[in-house]
């Protein structure tokens, strides 16, 4: 441990930057397994993968074997205006617990997207304004992707279409006017503007709308407009690969003052958060060079790892996407209304799905209560207003580091605080009014779904 | 102009931040006039003033002659958390608009509050903690104030009643909601639970309410409960030494790269971020050292500043507070509807009256729809997603900038971006769909509101 004395906040210089992705799976003992065609079964080409996605971005999401990946300087310069985030040691957050725990968190909330979503939605566009396109297409849920989208396409003057989970769009009208703030055309979805929507509202008039079907009006558009292809802000290789500035800004920023953590935590939805905070650190762990605990943490409503299936399974629900290998609740799973609508993906990132497999990293299910309790006594010490989904990951860091209290020892924890709440303000008035309930599916219904996977092994 | 190269974020490191305010008063020649007793219109004296406000905080207002007082611990360490605030450089804004201009601006949306408000509340919280006090009342109306509030009572366990407007208790229920999850109470106004709330439901029954009469029942809850004060986020004397923190780490920040602003930008409602902005700049000019053009703005809709009166006011309209000397427009002055809520006061910071009094500075007004249109034009291109307040001062910085396309000159810009609009987005959504209207106030309107002016001179 350094006699440096550690800042509140630790920042990087902008010279200090990362000048290159970490692409993990270089790394990796085990490779992810390969994305397959969703008819022949066998894995999706380059050229099979094109049609949807920008040429580049097809190429990062084959690459297993480049450690490092150089970010373009447009990118790198993007970044700069809202990069380095903050490593913020939660003083205060000690100092109130009484723990000897020494407690860090990696804070990516700091932009309008609200989120570490912005770290690849500007490559995205990045590489889409590169190859000559018109625009892309994006589904979103909760929001925070079509916001980082809407803003990295708004930078770059790319046409940008969301379709918005019809919920949300009349729920989160606020999500919706800060998309059109930069220039983007917002489609609740379903909607009559596609084939597949309007056969889903043929088949459900009425239906709210569920990401898989937003997806699949997504692609459809990307698919049938020229000059547009369709973006995705989780789950895939390449998105790991862009959220790893998280990690490798994290990192750097710990040895400036050389500190080892004990433990890395973080929310996991579809793993582009937690695949991109870890990815340095699991980077030396499978080379030996240290042993980190990392733990993901998810809602006990969507337990893909702790309760999900490792197996091949459709990536939507309308089933039109390649098959991916990984711990998955079944395509057709819907989660129960939990507040987190950013971790209520059925499945889980491949690489992701190959470490936890692989024994590399642990993960637990936590009650959508008891997050909410960890959100409020994080904000009232740190000032911080966490979004549902972030608060996942300071359940358990707050767990560990009372932990610490009993046992005295002196941890070092570092967690990922993906993003702020300032849109989930209708999860946050339930909790206070008491009437947010805890969710569990069953055993029996989880088998239901697990029924449906295509290729079971 | 030095060598170095300019990073896009210019962050002082912890050593450097600021150990003391800075209190331009002692550096004025024409000190700002004192508030006078309601009654008597004697000046208020400590004794006066002490039932109402902390006492620490009244012997702040009183001095005029200090230049720096200390910053204590408790308060830098809680500044830690969230300060120094960036410095950014716009290159992004520069490069797209294709000025020669350099454009700065200083940052205060990175927390929760979501704007400098924070600043004054900490400082406001720390000091009624000290003095052993049980809590504070306050009034907030768009409740960036109340946020930062119930933030700062929260983190030094204080008790802490809002007085929301109605009319913004019941449109932006987040913001409530936001409070809440800090523990504050929040209480529509006019309420039942005040004795001045009860006769202005009882003589204007279904009435949305009004600033005025929040800070009414505020004062009225402070002044009658043991334990209790009243504190104010903005006009205030001790408010705008507490704000000086922005301008001092702004300078600081200019200063390592030996930038000397041409002209300082701020947007002004009751004066707090631009009387702290512009603080150390002011005090430079006053003593001859250097000459920046400082440059007010306020809106069309409420033109204190452009149109009002110099002259003795009541501050509330309720008219229980002390007297201030400052540009008003009337203390029954009712705004149009215009959704920048913190510009919305009739008056403004003494202190700031007496400098444009002496032509020390500049001001100008601005319409609505032109603040939005600026609004948009700068988060597409630096992302952030700033405030209809800050608005104001990017709408000038932006007219400053296009000038220089057109004469050449490199001139150096520094403004104010005070915050974010995340909580006002229905403003956005009336801008996006065209509805949006510009008020301005017709001379005979003002001449009525003038006639009521207590104590012209």
């Amino acid at each position: 441990m350094s006699t440096k004395e550690i800042p509140y906040k630790i920042y990087l210089e902008e010279h200090e930057m990362p000048k290159a992705w970490y692409n993990l799976r270089a790394d990796m003992v085990n490779k992810p397994a390969p994305l397959l065609h969703p008819g022949t079964h066998q894995p999706m080409s380059l050229e099979e993968l094109s049609p949807v996605f920008c040429e580049e971005l097809c190429k990062q999401e084959l690459n297993n074997t480049d450690p490092y990946i150089e970010i373009p300087e447009e990118i790198r310069n993007f970044y700069k205006m809202y990069r380095p985030s903050p490593l913020i040691r939660a003083y205060c957050l000690e100092e109130k617990l009484g723990t000897p725990a020494k407690i860090y968190y990696k804070f990516e909330g700091n932009n309008t997207s609200g989120s570490h979503k912005l770290n690849s939605a500007i490559a995205q566009a990045y590489y889409a304004k590169q190859q000559g396109l018109k625009g892309v297409t994006t589904e979103t849920g909760a929001g925070q992707w079509g916001t980082a989208l809407s803003m990295s396409c708004s930078y770059f003057d790319l046409d940008c279409k969301v379709f918005m989970v019809k919920v949300s769009y009349e729920q989160k009208p606020f999500r919706r006017e800060v998309m059109r703030t930069y220039g983007a055309e917002v489609t609740p979805s379903p909607s009559t503007t596609t084939e597949i929507g309007k056969k889903i509202l043929e088949a459900h008039p009425g239906t709210t709308g569920s990401l898989g079907c937003a997806i699949s009006e997504a692609v459809e558009v990307a698919t049938s407009t020229p000059g547009y292809r369709y973006v995705l802000g989780s789950v895939l290789n390449q998105v790991l690969l862009h959220q790893s500035i998280i990690g490798l800004e994290t990192k750097a920023a710990l040895d400036k003052y050389d500190i080892v953590p004990d433990m890395v935590i973080g929310c996991a939805g579809g793993g582009s958060n937690l695949g991109g905070l870890i990815a340095p650190f699991m980077g030396e762990k499978i080379k030996g060079n240290a042993d980190y605990r990392i733990i993901a943490v998810e809602p006990q409503s969507c337990p893909s790892f702790t309760r999900g299936k490792y197996a091949y399974d459709f990536a939507d629900t309308g089933m039109v996407c390649p098959l991916a290998k990984m711990y998955t609740l079944g395509s057709n799973f819907i989660p129960a209304p939990n507040h987190a609508g950013g971790l209520r993906y059925h499945g889980m990132s491949p690489v992701l799905s190959q470490l936890y497999d692989d024994g590399l990293m642990e993960a637990v299910a936590v009650p959508q209560t008891e997050v909410f309790q960890a959100a409020e006594e994080f904000a009232r010490v740190e000032g911080i207003l966490p979004a549902p989904e972030s608060s996942h990951a300071i359940k358990i860091a707050l767990d560990e580091a009372k932990k610490c209290i009993e046992t005295g020892e002196e941890k070092t924890i570092v967690f990922g605080l993906t993003g702020t709440g300032y849109f989930d303000m209708v999860a946050y008035e339930k909790f206070h009014n008491g009437v947010m309930d805890d969710y569990i599916p069953t055993d029996a219904e989880l088998e239901k779904y697990f029924a449906t996977l295509p290729l079971v092994e």
